[in-house]
Parts: structure tokens; C-alpha cells; sequence
């Protein structure tokens, strides 16, 4: 059970931004992992692609944007539902690349619920807040089914930003 | 460019199983990976789950069997074809959780393959060199769709094995 040490944001983090806490140590191997949550309701969870993240053309390693997927889509349980959960199936198509150096962000919306189960969408972007802004690039798209465990304790940091 | 500094084992690391070596630091960074040619003509990559690569419940992360799956399914392209390759399209669907300290292998078979385009089938598990075998359970099951790229340098390690 670690968390991050260091609250600061690398450079070239967005302001918005601010790092994740985790447990477990995964979280922090391929971090930092940060996440806003922003005053239009919306929310991504974020990273910095760094030389820890690149393959051998010196972009970010598909494995990094498949670890990253899991922790993006699966974050609408974490957010919009404020229970834990395991994954079940996730589904990634790899649209472009990411450099070294770019900012990548991540988040989902809920397709569908029956029982403990849900069903999500997720998108993968870097260039800026808005996948569909000026600058924004696609990265990667998904689907993801996660089975919805007990709720998590205290209060979802998105809907206490939403007030 | 980095490659692994340390050429031996971990302490639970199956002595049929070397250190893989990577180009970009991601391998790297969520590794050591592993790789066995064995003499029955099978391969397989593999991690030993450390704290590193844990969740919440010190089981590993989803995300880190994401980033393996990337690095096993592709495999097969590296081994048999000899080629590099980029992920287009992975589905994985988590049939059991890996616990701290045990030691996950994957590989994939070629199922189609269309020009540049490549189908595989892809399998990860836990209990020794055969999923099927009394100790073995599947962690992860699943399909990638990749583009081979340019041919690598050298002869495949596989086929070397194989003579």
C-alpha cells in the first residue's frame, strides 16, 4: 500500500491537473497518473509520456496506452459510481501514436448497468482538454466491461467537484 | 535506446526463462519480461508479479496484464515472422487474478493473416509451462489484430531454437 510522494506535477503536466493517489504499487510503476476534474462536469485521468513509457521508436509502448486504458475506463466506476471494480473484458483500438513528451488523457461514459455489472466507452486523446478542439488527436478507442464491487469510502472526489 | 543492465533471474523466475531485452524504456520499466524457447518447439514471455505491479488488493493490476498481453500477443510476430509490429486491435477478457509472487507466462498463435495484417490468439496463465497442466490456470484469454512492419536484424530467437 504506497501512494505518491511528491504532489508536484512534472513539467508539462497541465495545470488542471493534479496526481493521483493509488494503492498498490502498479499505479505508481508506470505513473504519475494524474486527474482533473473540471468546471463543465467533465474529467480525464492524464500522463506525461516519458522515456519510462516509450518503445523502441520512441513513442509511448501500446502496453503503456493498454495500462493506462484500464485505469482511464475503468475510472467512470471509480468517479461516477464511487465503488471499486474489477475488469472484465476491455476491447483497445490502437488509432495513432503518441510522442514522447505529449500529454495523454483518458476518460469514459457508462453505455449500460445490469446488476454489478457496466458496460463503458472509452477515448484516449492527447492535445488538449477537448478530443475534438483544434489540436486534439485520437489515440486510442474502447469498450469496457467491469463487474462493480463494494463502494468506496468517503466521498467521490468528481461529484464533490460537481457539488 | 536501454536495454535490461541485469542479465540474471529474480528469485522465483523459472530457470528455463532469460531476461528479454527492450528497446525504449517501457520493457524496462514494468519488466524485467522474460522469454523461454523451449525444446518441445513452444515459447513464452513472462513476469514474476512483484509489488510493483499490484493493485489494491496485492493482486496484480489489470493494467500490468494489459501491457503483458501487448508484449505477448505481439510476440508472435517478433518469433515466428521475424518482423517488427504496431497493435491495432487487442480484446482481452480477465478470466482470474495473478497474486503477488507468482510467476505469469503468455504466448499467442498465429490465427490469419492478410498482407501486412496479422490475427492472433493470445493466452496468459500461472502454474508452470502448461496452461493445461495440473497446476495451470488462465489468467487471461484473448485476440490482437497487428501490422508487421520492416523485417528485424539478426535470426529469430525461436528460430534459432529450433534450429
Amino acid at each position: 500500500m504506497t501512494q505518491t510522494d511528491t504532489p508536484m506535477n512534472e513539467e508539462g503536466v497541465p495545470e488542471d491537473f493534479s496526481p493521483a493517489t493509488w494503492r498498490g504499487g502498479f499505479g505508481n510503476q508506470v505513473g504519475p497518473i494524474y486527474q482533473r476534474f473540471s468546471d463543465d462536469g467533465t474529467w480525464a485521468r492524464g500522463f506525461l509520456v516519458g522515456e519510462r513509457h516509450t518503445n523502441g521508436f520512441q513513442n509511448c509502448h501500446g502496453g503503456m496506452l493498454m495500462a493506462f486504458a484500464d485505469m482511464a475506463f475503468g475510472s467512470v466506476v471509480t468517479y461516477e459510481k464511487h465503488r471499486f471494480w474489477v475488469t472484465v473484458r476491455l476491447v483497445t483500438d490502437f488509432v495513432s501514436s503518441a510522442a514522447l513528451g505529449e500529454f495523454v488523457q483518458g476518460n469514459a461514459s457508462v453505455t449500460g448497468e445490469d446488476g454489478d455489472f457496466i458496460t463503458v466507452r472509452g477515448h484516449i486523446w492527447t492535445g488538449g482538454n477537448d478530443p475534438a478542439g483544434p489540436d486534439g488527436r485520437t489515440l486510442m478507442t474502447g469498450t469496457g466491461l467491469f463487474k462493480m464491487l463494494g463502494e468506496r469510502p468517503g466521498e467521490s472526489p468528481l461529484l464533490a467537484a460537481r457539488g
